[in-house]
């Protein structure tokens, strides 16, 4: 009966490139963090997730107090992650829910109950797709997620530079997709919009359809497009997107959208959480959701939310944020053994050009991630590795991601607006 | 990797007493089965389900097409039973779903993934609660259910008598609540109602909260009254019940109900499956639902149908047949690791006077079932019990479960006609 002896959380930085969204430009370095729970019998369970320092801080936190409880008794990690958060966070004064306990308790909680599935897997000697009702599928497909984004950041040199150059132009972007697909093999393609007027991301989107017309292509304004110009857009984006994702604001907004076309909508904007359904599902709000199991909760959060998507009949893609190798691991589990985890997922894994796991960057087959069956993940930490990027952390000074920021670098006058358009 | 080698499916029947119902009354013998999944490393998986013709031959063929998998693997068992039941099951003419897919794969599929969880835990040496997230509670609390009852079978002695005689006034049913509260230390009581002209059985309802006050009473008429009638009735209901189980027929009945009253109805009639789940919650149709694993489609459906009524603020309780004690062990784990199943469970065992596991008939503690930290379910079959009752099973010469001729016997006239008041 293994118990948690204690859990480590290490912050680190990896280089990222300049890739525009909506919100802004990445900055040089990516935060993450890294979960390792420690057993009393000695296993490591491991796990990944954001790496701002609210959510490290608070991980760190949650995880002390998680010591003593049985690998297996989620609902205790649960509850006791709950109570630690409540303590940490100061009522409110008019009666609403504490902060902490509505937007970071699926976050901390869900990190560390990933951490809890490997070692629970390496405890049992099982994969953790084994411990969510087994594998419908060994090879996870992903989708190529290509951005708009300059050849290099501004005022920061370290060597390194990305080989993707400067990609702004639908030319540009179809080498970016052709590259990426001849790279990785993938059979999908994702853009991330919001960026540009939206007439040249249309003009994009469909030279990537000209470009690869056999490929479902989706593209995500990121919300930055107000309802009515969605509307006016969609003639455009009808014959030539499997989805489109969050392309305004609001339950509301995208329900306003969605019941004026066949097109599917998608989101990992509006419906971010458990208490999003009802608004969503009684208005039929979106087509398809992404899941994220860093924000909705964990693993098994995921598959409930999957259960719902299945019973709506809504389909279910997987979002994704800048993220290494376990998180990789840990979607691809999580999507071989959800049989209606039908689409390719996002990820934004070949942007990132270093990984704390051994072995490396993992590769992808044909634009999937194979699942293997070892036990837990089938994961070693690379020490070294993480000793290197978690000097990158303390040496990069970044404690939050800010894109906003970066992005005036290059333009001074930008406005984080959204709806922009 | 334990896979499955085969699986043995025993139906068997034990004496049930002359419990009344709106669907009649139930016959000397309850049917129920009885299955063994044997994996190849010996390990066997119990199960308990239904013991009618139908189910056991479906159980039978299902399990012999599950051999060579991995006990792990229930995504792939769900998948191979599907495919077996289309194989059996006639295409329909007019492109609706086979009613086999529809209403026989959650039973059957259900039956055979609690074998697996009971499999799974013995080979990880672990209580099937931890491979459905842990315990949040070890007793597990029931309700005391409550039946209106003849003293006797009619044309049927073979010696043995219930020892609660007849029971159809309220008197004798608070005389009945007061033995089994305190025989079995119940904290709530369910009256089987839909019996009686609804006037007696709002008497005897108000005669049990007055010898009860304190106790949470739940009646359950079983669809035998109109929408119009229950309304009539509520005003007499709502200060005295914990909930209203199935007045009426239908999803829009119990919604025209719901709608009009703050006391929560409770279903396991008009819901009773995730396709159902749309319906009801855009209608407002329920504020409970109580969940069975025999028919939702096994243990991890449960989990995930608990994840819905989480999110849309629908109390869960518990459903029950008559049944054994495999059957009252796997829904004790199964409530245990849910955390919203807040409600007593509802069960029939105390009506039961054998049982098939090493032990014989289980105990209950004030009123809760105590899940043991022990291997899987932590049962074992006592074979001389079970082929005792597979005997009687070939005896009684039941193949289906017919409360309505056993009512005709008494009043020749009777009418299974629902609603009826």
């Amino acid at each position: 009966m293994p118990r948690i002896k204690n859990v480590i959380v290490t912050p680190l930085a990896f280089r990222d490139p300049p890739l525009l969204n909506a919100g802004g430009l990445h900055e040089p370095w990516a935060l993450r963090s890294v979960i390792e729970m420690v057993l009393d019998d000695g296993t490591i369970g491991l796990s990944e997730t954001y790496g701002d320092d609210p959510t490290v801080n608070l991980l760190t936190e949650c995880g002390h107090a998680l010591a003593g409880i049985d690998v297996f008794d989620i609902n205790a990690m649960q509850a006791r992650v709950r109570e630690t958060l409540a303590r940490l966070s100061p009522p409110t004064t008019d009666g609403s829910p504490r902060t902490a306990l509505v937007t970071m308790l699926p976050r901390v909680f869900g990190a560390l109950e990933v951490a809890a599935f490997d070692a629970m897997g390496h405890v049992v000697k099982r994969p953790v797709y084994d411990l969510l009702g087994g594998a419908c599928r060994r090879d996870v497909p992903f989708s190529a997620y290509l951005f708009y984004k300059f050849a290099g950041h501004k005022d920061f040199d370290d060597g390194w530079n990305d080989p993707w150059g400067n990609v702004q132009t639908p030319e540009e972007m179809v080498r970016e997709a052709r590259e990426m697909t001849d790279r990785y093999g993938f059979g999908s393609l994702k853009l991330k919009a919001g960026v540009f007027d939206p007439a040249l991301e249309v003009e994009t989107s469909k030279a990537l359809h000209a470009a690869f017309p056999h490929m479902p292509l989706r593209i995500d304004p990121n919300a930055a497009w107000t309802v009515e110009t969605t509307l006016k857009l969609l003639p455009q984006l009808e014959g030539i997107l499997e989805y489109l994702e969050d392309p305004t604001p609001t339950i509301s907004g995208m329900a306003a959208v969605q019941n004026k076309t066949k097109l599917p909508l998608a989101t990992n904007m509006c419906t971010v959480a458990f208490e999003h359904m009802p608004e969503t599902i009684a208005k039929g709000a979106v087509k398809v959701i992404l899941a994220d199991h860093h924000f909705w909760g964990g693993l098994r959060a995921t598959v409930e939310l999957a259960a719902m998507c299945r019973t709506w009949d809504i389909g279910l893609s997987m979002h994704s944020n800048s993220h290494l190798g376990i998180s990789l691991t840990a979607m691809a589990h999580l999507a071989a053994a959800t049989p209606n985890l039908s689409y390719a997922c996002d990820t934004h894994y070949p942007w990132a050009n270093d990984d704390v796991i051994e072995g490396g960057l993992i590769q992808f087959h044909n634009g999937c991630v194979r699942v293997e069956d070892k036990p837990g993940f089938g994961l070693t930490l690379d020490r070294a590795a993480l000793a290197r990027m978690h000097e990158n952390w303390k040496r990069c000074g970044l404690r939050k991601r800010d894109d906003i920021t970066e992005m005036r670098k290059y333009w001074p006058d930008w406005n984080p607006k959204r709806p922009r358009w």
